[in-house]
């Protein structure tokens, strides 16, 4: 999965995507990197972290530079398809957060 | 793991915790599960999402409803102690971002 991800000075934003999977793939992992990859190209993206447990919870933060950069992500036409799909098929619940970064630290051994 | 957290309307505050894991247990199992235990009690505490990937990558957010809550747990004596276990023992890396929840939306199929 992914690294951690290398965000600049704070304040930036970030949006937390919790969820629960529904059973089966149905589509559901190449959709999920192919929205990571477009995700990285658009204006105002600073990264992401992902991981899914084995208990079946998934978290995703994405990092942006700005409210707008944001917003134009989640209209952008193919991630809107995303959005559907995941309503109708992939998702049994989510939550989504969108919180301005204040404050941050990094830890290396 | 754990389920969606169920927080309050916004604003509230996320802690967004990061990190790898070094190999093996060394004890982190039963202090991560009694830290959440002793999280949940304190004032302030609104609810935790915890996932890690078997890629190694565990990404752990509590919610909180002030700066003051998460400041009085970062300096709670046994969170301290694990704390310092986390740098010496248990982490690889780890980033820590603290953030400002302003808008949230749910789902369920």
């Amino acid at each position: 999965m992914s690294d951690l991800a290398k965000t600049p000075q704070p304040p930036y934003y970030a949006v937390i995507f919790t969820s629960e999977r529904t059973a089966g793939d149905k589509g559901y992992g190449r959709m999920a990197d192919l929205m990571v990859e477009l995700a990285s190209q658009q204006p105002g993206f600073l990264g992401v972290e992902s991981a899914r447990d084995a208990g079946g919870l998934g978290i995703t933060v994405s990092y942006w530079s700005s409210l707008e950069a944001i917003r134009a992500w989640r209209e952008h036409a193919l991630h809107q398809t995303a959005q559907e799909k995941g309503r109708t098929d992939w998702y049994e619940r989510y939550a989504l957060r969108v919180s301005k970064v204040e404050r941050d630290a990094f830890f290396e051994m």
